[in-house]
């Protein structure tokens, strides 16, 4: 873990005590940190804050809490995601998801308390940010990459429907919060979010396609949740559309197009090198080797 | 309904067709619009909106905001208290809940669809408002009466504890959101909001103690949702506490504490009648006649 991860892995501690603190229901409050720690790879915040670096960091308070806000909005989908009348999961992040250690209730009310807890958090920044007036603009940014019509519930919500808008589904289901994580990381440091669009929806397409990878060839333990979830509720499929080879080509095509879509900025190739350094780190061990 | 509620509701409306819109996938938009209309009494928003105009009304946009932000946080909070691993109630505001309309992974998806538009909607109101600098504080007080330690998802989650504090119970899983209504209303203005706290934990508590009247007297097809919960789910209530009449009495005590604690103001006067007026419609229509 760099010092970068570790701070941030901080921040948001401190985030969930406060949630959590002694008034909160004790089961209420072990949830919260379980579904939190230990995270995952931490993806959309790391892209998040390495845009508001690459955009001046102007506000780094203000950029830590749209970071940690676009995390614990992940964290609740999981949360939700995993449910029973979802994806029935019982695994996550390689150990029991958050309703089979408390319960149904508390897995719902953890991912809503999880949600407002985001947001309440860019609340408590902007009281010490440098530039509160940005809060406005970062919490439109957040808050769309995860509601309707084009945040990650609508795009659980097409898995609802009769027949599905693809296109809409996959950028509302992934590509909404990678793009929420690098417009908001722009907002933070003063900066126009637009030219950081592309960036934000080429790696939430290629974090889509290694996650159908992963379904396709991993095993559950290998993975830390269910496998071959999307051909046993016949779901699209990267890997059941362009074959094993083809998702892994056409997943490197598109980290190479978001790390090209970077636009000029002083630490521009820095960033490239990021983008292509994590992205190695969406495929399974055995294909990256075969990829180099 | 008088030109200001109607103002609401329209206001309301559009902040749902936004979330709602052609982009949306198409269930997820009819459950959307089905859990917020028609509504019920709208207590919090007219609380939150009769404060703002007490302090001065100098945003209006962002008052009515913070006024539809909290009806939508209590409207998904509704949604998913009445899911199976919940209340499992079938019924509410006379017809069939979300859940037995629309499906359990639909009703959980439009609660956390509801929760992120009301942030969402704060946004953007911001970009509108007379005083934008004030969003911070308007959300803060908004996600502080729905999150953890003290919003309604804590007050949710006592009930899942083996032993429950019944003093942050009730504060948390009612109170919070009338105090949110009042603090944002003031907030909004640019005005204290300390002094108006009290007449939200007041009025907070006097709507649990009716609802807990009507939980013991009323029947399914009057109240419009199932009654006998309390009794049947072994929880807290007034009425068991006190008896009947007791309750009726201290629920009039809590209107009359939350009146007179209204602080000076050019409309102190108008604000206590309304307060009373309200509270009128909280009690059933044979009891609000025998008390009168």
């Amino acid at each position: 873990m760099t010092s970068a991860d570790a701070t941030f892995e901080q921040f948001l501690r401190s985030v969930i005590d406060r949630a959590a603190d002694v008034r909160c229901p004790p089961l209420l409050a072990n949830a919260l940190h379980y579904a939190v720690f230990p995270g995952g790879a931490r993806v959309r915040p790391t892209l998040c804050l390495a845009v508001a670096a690459a955009t001046g960091n102007s506000d780094p308070v203000l950029a830590a809490a749209a970071a940690g806000a676009i995390e614990l909005l992940h964290c609740a989908s999981l949360v939700h995601d995993d449910l029973p009348c979802f994806d029935d999961a019982r695994l996550r992040r390689g150990k029991p998801s958050v309703h089979i250690v408390f319960g149904e209730r508390l897995a719902v009310l953890a991912g809503d308390a999880l949600i407002v807890t985001a947001f309440e958090s860019l609340a408590l920044a902007a009281a010490q940010a440098a530039a509160p007036q940005r809060l406005a603009a970062v919490l439109g940014a957040v808050s769309g990459g995860v509601g309707a019509p084009l945040g990650i519930c609508a795009g659980q919500a097409w898995e609802c429907e009769p027949s599905v808008n693809v296109s809409l589904y996959h950028r509302a289901k992934t590509g909404a919060l990678f793009v929420a994580a690098t417009r908001a990381g722009a907002l933070a440091s003063g900066a126009d979010p637009a030219p950081w669009v592309i960036l934000g929806e080429r790696i939430g397409e290629s974090y889509q396609v290694a996650d159908d990878i992963h379904d396709a060839t991993a095993t559950d333990a290998s993975l830390g949740k269910p496998v071959g979830r999307d051909e046993a509720l016949d779901r699209p499929s990267a890997v059941r559309e362009l074959g094993l080879e083809g998702a892994v080509r056409r997943l490197q095509d598109l980290v190479e197009e978001g790390a090209q879509s970077i636009p000029e900025c002083p630490g521009r190739e820095r960033m490239q090198e990021l983008v292509r350094e994590q992205a190695k780190r969406f495929l399974p061990k055995n294909l990256a080797r075969r990829a180099a």
